[in-house]
């Protein structure tokens, strides 16, 4: 871990077989912390942080030292199921208040796309037409539910409910953390359904984990009211893609936007692409900062150093 | 004012000569309160109360009773400016908080599209085109400033400063309302100017008043940052449409969202339509209720048949 001389410096290996992560954080290497690839290492019998996002089924394997393994935002899902991924290794995850922010501002404006129907003014603007006929419901009628209550959640129930949207949010279990006004947290099993039955929006910020995987399916459209909106912006595998599409071409959902796929880049057929009811954007929901995951994750190896609990850790059973 | 049996009918002339406003109200209409066109006025001298919003020179003319009239939103500038409009007559608008929600979220909703370049993912979609990469600064980075601090402007900083924006604010006096979190406010002379220059993002939802006709000029935009983005939905009479213009076609200003304009609707051939990066919505920034409307008249002119002030009266002097 250390030069011999010289400042101390982190090394953390980048294991992941998307995103060319070394120089992804090329500008944002410091004297003390340096993203370096696979190939980089000269010793890997001194590498103790990985940073990853999707790494290979091997890629833990090489390195006999690892005590810590850092995603590169909120989500761990990948790591976790890594067949390589020992026991006795910390994973931790990033949360960003700057990042819950974007995801707020996001959501936010997905919300008012569809509840003031902005695509229509969008489309009008060529065509030089002036038409006010659209009278949207004021927002203390149009119900907006929000699936996941953790950092990203909290951030998006704050956003909504300060916009006058009555809204509604389901987290797995009960928790002390203050709701805020004008929302309702509804808690353990069967909330995300009570929410998706109660929600005008509904907005996915869920992590990815087995209880969650294919949550967004028929039977969950199914309880939404008719004229419902989905906002999908938690993760691609959450949704029965296939499943969507009916629930729209059917009626019974008016629209959605999703900003995250199964696959993605989503092939050039991908039938999201050209529907008429769904806003398609590039998985650009949110980010963190390159400089601000560094700072985290040198964070939260001090303190594994020091021998306490990261901050960053996530529970290997709740899988976030 | 009576009908002589049955119950009290409250009859509201309605007295503009854009809209149609007893057509609008037909819905709305109970059987106390009643908006009727001036050809369906059989004895002038009953009436005591009007509606408007722009009413011609002659207007309130005919009714030598007259004791109060509405607007039908927030803004009262094409009544107090209106020479028949005696003395003695109550002015009064809406205050109405499901609107100044709706602004809000209409206003932050500017801000998220030219924050996160969301038009761009917008025209991208029909290319089937998935570009992750603009790297937006986060919120935090962004001032954002708006113009006006009353119950629209309020509602904008509440919910602009909860995305996690840096908000400073500007209004005409020091006042003791409350100031949300994250949010500065410069009163006085000068306030205007000020805040522009401190806005990465500047947002108008001030009252059309003598003083603030054409504020939106060269001037004030040579004082915004290089770089800066303008959310005009204000009233169409403050901004200096060529100006505007300009400072976009000199790249001093990098967009604007415009919903209001001097005239409207404006013109096929009118320069905003086709520019690149002007955002036009037709001035549906926020609208109030019909019902909310009329309740407010009836509760105004209880309030004057019981001696009281109207509680939604405006200072003919402040304009507001």
């Amino acid at each position: 871990m250390t030069s011999g001389r010289g400042p101390q410096v982190l090394e953390i290996v980048a294991l992941s077989r998307v995103f060319d992560l070394p120089r992804a954080f090329a500008t944002a290497n410091t004297p003390t912390v340096r993203v370096i690839g696979p190939d980089q290492v000269t010793d890997p019998a001194k590498i103790e942080v990985a940073i990853s996002w999707v790494p290979t089924d091997d890629a833990f394997a090489p390195y006999p030292n690892l005590r810590m393994v850092s995603s590169i935002a909120a989500g761990v899902d990948r790591i976790l199921a890594c067949p390589s991924l020992p026991d006795h290794v910390v994973v931790t995850r990033i949360r960003d208040t700057a990042q819950a922010d974007m995801m707020a501002g996001f959501a936010a404006w997905h919300v008012v796309w569809h509840h003031r129907r902005m695509g229509q003014y969008v489309a009008n603007q060529p065509l030089r037409i002036w038409d006010r006929s659209f009278q949207p419901p004021a927002p203390g009628q149009v119900r907006v539910g929000i699936l996941g209550f953790g950092l990203m959640g909290q951030a998006c129930a704050r956003v909504i409910g300060a916009m006058g949207f009555p809204v509604v949010a389901a987290r797995s279990s009960a928790s002390a953390t203050p709701v805020p006004d004008g929302v309702t947290v509804l808690a353990g099993p069967g909330s995300i359904q009570a929410v998706a039955e109660r929600s005008d929006i509904l907005i996915n910020v869920l992590p990815l984990t087995d209880a969650t995987r294919d949550v967004l399916d028929a039977a969950l459209f199914a309880r939404m009211p008719a004229g419902a909106v989905l906002v999908q912006i938690g993760r691609g595998e959450q949704m029965v893609e296939a499943d969507l599409l009916a629930a729209l071409d059917s009626g019974h959902l008016a629209g959605a936007s999703v900003d995250v796929f199964r696959s993605e880049p989503p092939p050039a057929d991908h039938p999201f692409w050209g529907h008429p009811n769904i806003l398609v954007t590039p998985h650009r929901a949110s980010d963190t900062s390159r400089l601000e995951i560094l700072r985290q994750i040198a964070l939260n190896y001090a303190a594994l150093v020091a021998g306490q609990p990261a901050p960053g850790a996530v529970s290997r059973t709740a899988g976030y």
